[in-house]
């Protein structure tokens, strides 16, 4: 199959932005020395973190851009009271609260942060697709 | 584990970037009638097209904004020969190929193509972390 394998989120500072995501979702990264690029395993796939500027010449563009960027990342949670908390969590490490839970159009409850990059995340609770123990969505298996 | 559970790209015109996907990867929409958004399993995660207008108005933010995103998608693929073969197929369902095929300074070799929305996807070989057949990378277990 065909599949999305990396996401990588540019950052303007390296450091800072791995201690955000690091703190707010426990996540470690693959090599704890990560000084250029931090990569982690989410289970066949990783999440990247680079700098922005870096990453704009990688793909041999200007890095200029502003505004919506058009792409927005989920974090599901197993318990409806677990959305606030994220919020709250992400708040406290310096992410802005953009749109504060709450009971949303499609019967969940979710809110959005904007992290210090500016990237945008949903923190939902779906009552319809459960989130598993260990934090995958309660899908077919492929 | 915390992990990222969906990742939604927000489109022009969702029957078109359904069929760029769709015909690219082979992705199957999770509900084939999706007319509203459009999931895609990629096992126990998933990605989501969604008109970009109404992604804005969910986060509560104008949908105003261009340049870089900031972000980069990436499909790893197995062979090396593969990287060319899946730009030329992007390219042909019309998108614009901005890094052709090369080999790249991490020891990969890689191009990057722009979809019809605009956002930038990696199309690499990586000798180190290798694609399994079933389009996962080869990554510890979690």
């Amino acid at each position: 199959m065909k599949r999305l394998n990396i996401i990588t989120l540019g950052v303007k500072n390296l450091i800072k932005s791995r201690s955000f995501y690091e703190s707010l979702f426990d996540w470690k990264p693959k090599d704890e020395e990560s000084k250029d690029i931090a990569f982690y395993n989410m289970g066949g796939w990783m999440i990247a973190l680079y700098p922005r500027n870096l990453l704009a010449e990688d793909i041999t563009i200007p890095a200029d851009g502003n505004g919506f960027s058009g792409i927005t990342l989920a974090h599901n949670v197993v318990k409806k009271s677990d959305v606030k908390k994220i919020l709250d969590r992400a708040k406290s490490l310096g992410a802005n609260i953009i749109k504060p839970a709450q009971d949303v159009f499609w019967g969940g409850y979710s809110g959005y942060f904007q992290d210090i990059d500016g990237h945008f995340w949903e923190v939902a609770y779906n009552p319809f697709t459960k989130t598993l123990e260990d934090g995958t969505l309660d899908l077919p298996k492929i």
